[in-house]
């Protein structure tokens, strides 16, 4: 995460979450009272962003706080224990409080998710990868919860990678005619990616050197068929109906790659907390 | 959902997306190509944002594109049914694509698990209510979603509410010294909300005039005794162990409003795809 | 005043002033001249934002200034007596000192027209309220000004409050079904306010449970009866023609709650100049 | 008032006062609903900024909103009479009512004081100027209606006009030395100007040619004999304890310039309402 | 171009070149007044811009303006040939003026030194491409004139491209170990480039599967050697010392890519001029 | 350099080429890493900005970074020589790297071009300044660049200067009545310059007291005899078609300020790269 980047989407989010003050905390409590308090699982997790995001939301809004006991990214954490410890400013640690849970809850929950579907194809060399279906404005932090959860990303928007879909294909004719036209002009540091359907499709996309080719929503035996196909001349990237389930099955095909949309779009939040230390 | 906040707001999530351009479409697509595509529904959901927020993604990428065929807001819509039809330039349908479909998707999916706790509650006199467990960045719109699903929204921020809580009444020495305190200070605009855990607290909140009594994951026996003891001197809310088996119960306790974190932290995406039109 | 929204205001108004650089200073200075200098009252009046808003100011210019001697908010300063003291790099300092002076002067006047007020009410039960009728862009600075004269808030905005005026009611019919429709559809946590220009209004806020009621320009005597009337069922609020003439009047009808708009959008700046040790 | 820069502060202006959303009109009425308006002095005043500001924030608002019948800038509208006809989407109407009212207050009031400084000089060849002394973060729309109310501009900003002051004296040696370190450096293009508090300063100042002299807070006796040594030499620019007593006296003396900092910090809002068309 | 980016920027290079407004052209011309110029080359050189920056800073400026007889982008344009014919509001085209002609002026000098490039090396199958060596703030532009001219692309941040350097080399001890870990970490659909020094270090890159190898500041012979070796399992760039004297005997070793720095940071604008028909 | 302008455009420059990260050296290096580089002269330059920009960059980007033995603002850096010290993590440091370079290497390409224009009139008593030619977005930078390299700089933008041209003075039918009808309007510390074509245009200027006559594309005898008929009375600007070959000439003409746009839109960049310390 970098900081520059960061400090600026946090500032938004306290703005958004403080309005123009806390009328509760500002009323109660004298800007000289400190607190100290711990954010806890109240459910297993993989902890995601504890020091990198959690910890930088209380020093955006105080740089009185003190973070410490931070749980290392990737770490699983069990019922009860300690993700973060916060230490300062009373006003300013309850003013922080609920975006650096927000995101916690929701980056935590990304990582654990994406560590179930590791774990289950973890005996394949087999990368799970998000996609774009991240969640509108956070996706500089959610990619980075994939990858603290053992994931890895896909391209991060529309300018960094090449996806050539149905309608792109349409409109040129053919694959090899949408490949030859995009690598004539896209920057030779780009791969080229492919989205096919059936084999027919696979064997286009050889024929004029994709450099990755997305079996979409395809069964297992098409997919087994296309990887045999394909023999490692190109990237395999598997994408559609990946559930806990199926995905085993899927990585057991051979593919290089399963994207999955659900690692960021529907991911439940982990429920963490704030504990105070009584006072 | 007021125009000039979403504006900016979309243009920061098109910003995302996009990058500094969409390398696969502006190689491949003239600006004078037309298309025409829909959004559609690929599992049963209540529709939520498809022409307040979706369709004004697109015209804020192209005013060119015209939208049409919106699914109401809180329409049941049925797997394979259109949310939205859009039509113009492709190079800017495809650019805005991912952007709406990633709002619909999660708005969508906030207003159809409302929609299930309204429906597990709707023979009582009672609301379901967010709280402050948004997405940062996206809190005005899924307290919008909320609302289509038949919710109700809770405080905005910090600021146009207050909520007493366990540090803050410790703060004091007192529930009533507490009230009393910020009672003197804020807008009398505003309502008191004190948080309680046992029978005892909440009569100390109405010996002192609390406007709002939330009961704090307490059970059903003693939610009942609360409700019976205010008797209707300060709305009564229900928080905490809430999900789709114990909300009915909680309800039959006669609290007034049930607020539900889940309905924004965990609701998980509806599966809405785009389809276009062959050409 | 909230750090976080305050130093994004208070950089542009900085930036407002200085522009590309001050052309006078740092032609004449070098960047390691020192100074030092006293924001002085010119004239009596009610300290407001000497260490909160202008010495903020000064730090954000260059965190090398320090301040000191601030008088505290709400203390009576008499002409000639000290309401900051700053020390550090003259070149700053000098850029910095007319937002400084600019912002002190005006939140100091709203001050002193507010404690006015108030001192002619102190011997009733009654608050006096700042509106809207704010500066565009300084509302919170200028809100902050009214409770420190010994004032409190109303709403901050359109969004954390209501108040149900002629044409609201027009729009429904009836004062009823206008307070009908709004609580079904605000959050629970916000009070309903309506203006009445008659008794024949005032008793039909009455009857649907208004939280609170504006008497509209009525003149003493049907505030009275209204008072009266209402007898504590909702709180009570004057507005219109409110001057320091007729306030004591007013609140002796027994209103709760007096609102003024020229509070804030009228009152004259303090007049308050920046004084240099000779060097 | 130019469009790009005035787009940007109008929309900051609106998101203020509407925060997320207006509670009160967004409940009662359905977007399709029209209504028409006037914005109506309660006093006699000089209008400012009917259709440069106050329209365009409606515009702004949404642009199917039409406005007419503007007050042209500078015109003297008395008691009853409109400033501007609005017509439109009456949610929209309400959502900009008290921005773009504020704003048309404001810039009245100093167009009306502006103008009475103006006419206690009238028979003198002599400019009411502005200071620095603005509203922060208002300085383009304050100096606008001190140009509307016959006054004029002196420098917008420390970066586009040099007034050498006692504390840039000091740090010389003498005004010459100021003077010329100060021409060697700053664009051809401008102006200097020097404070001076005694005929001894005058002198120096005109012996390194100053292009503009003030005269800080002399007595009329000591400004008329500046006035004669100056001779045509310098613009001479009277400042400090003007007021509509004092102003005509100040003219009398000859000199060019009188800068007045009450024109825009002390100047009282004009009342200004809106009033419906019944419906 | 993306027209979502575009007008944050062109926006903000308004801003900054019109200040608070055009004093000249404010005083002088009534809103109303029209005129028609053209912008003229007063010196042979390849468009770029015309109509896809140029004519969106007027249309920014002021939708009312018209531009017609855009130069296409590539097209060669002699001496006193238009690039761009406008029409509207004089006072508008006065204030987009320098900011069009600015943009347009470096543009069309970029594409005009990248087209000499890329006509120095027609014979050869070899892509001409940027580097990171742009203006700050200007990437976008400036990396759309290279194309403009013919050239490619380079990636376009640090984020899009991994480029592996001698110091990070030297953190991993070996270029297998740097390329291996890279592979380990980044998006499949990233490609990695190797900046190699030596033959040596060419046989690592080849070793280890790199995807492009750099060969930096190399003499001829080298690079003749190193394309040799190489063999079409990598791409091959070339870089370091190019200009065009030196260029085609670099293409004619066989790379496949030259990256040139100075088509960004030292490519002279082109003169470009705006005419006013007598009016 | 005012340090919250610079503080601002800065971080966009930083945003600008890291994207969302830095792919490379955040997958190789430890955040704990140090190391320790060198900004190194490839050529002869005139430094500019290796303190308050460069510098500025990496203290932004982390402000553990520490800088040391900055070339001083306008000193000749010889090639090899080291124009700053950086030592800091690596990881920031490279991120910073590009964008402070890229700033670098433009501004002392254009201090040391403007050194050589001051160079061959420096025996003349004349200036040499910049124009509104700059690069959008850096217009500050480079105008202090400008300054660095000797020059002076003429107004900033459109606001904070008058310079009338063909058109206006069409607009009003004569060069009186646009300097009678600007000079009515405007601040009176803003100078009026005007454009003249021909030594009749000259006259009149000098008969309506323009303050800088600007004679533009003059040759060499004409300028002499505008010199020599202003005599003093205004200053006189040379403009166009000035180069290194013939500012002298201009020079020796008499005219006191010399305006030249290439020393901003077409100085090429100085060769400065960062080289390392071995680790």
């Amino acid at each position: 995460m970098d900081r520059t980047i960061l400090r600026k989407q946090l500032e938004s989010f306290l703005l958004e979450d403080i309005g123009h003050g806390d009328l509760s905390s500002e009323a109660l409590f004298r800007n000289s009272e400190e607190g100290m308090a711990q954010l806890v699982a109240r459910e297993p997790c993989v902890a995601a962003g504890a020091m990198d995001v959690a910890a930088q939301v209380f020093y955006l809004q105080n740089p009185l706080i003190q973070c410490s006991d931070a749980a290392p990214d990737g770490a699983i954490v069990a019922k009860g224990e300690c993700l973060l410890s916060v230490n300062g400013p009373v006003v300013d640690l309850l003013k922080a409080e609920r975006v650096a849970l927000n995101l916690l809850q929701r980056l935590s929950g990304i990582a654990t998710l994406t560590a179930s579907f590791v774990q289950k194809t973890c005996e394949f060399p087999v990368r799970i990868t998000d996609t774009r279906k991240t969640t509108p404005g956070l996706r500089i932090f959610e990619k980075y919860a994939v990858r603290v959860g053992g994931g890895y990303n896909h391209r991060f928007n529309l300018s960094d990678g090449v996806l050539i879909k149905d309608n792109h294909i349409a409109a040129c004719g053919s694959i090899a005619r949408a490949v030859e036209r995009i690598r004539e002009r896209i920057p030779h540091t780009i791969k080229i990616e492919v989205e096919t359907d059936t084999i027919k499709q696979v064997r286009e996309c050889l024929a004029c050197g994709a450099d990755i080719i997305m079996l979409d929503n395809m069964d297992i035996d098409t997919m087994k068929q296309a990887v045999s196909l394909i023999g490692g001349r190109a990237l395999v990237e598997a994408s559609g109906g990946v559930n806990l389930e199926t995905v085993a099955g899927i990585a057991a095909t051979g593919v290089d790659i399963i994207s999955i949309g659900a690692l960021t779009h529907s991911a439940p939040a982990c429920d963490i907390g704030m504990d105070w230390d009584s006072c």
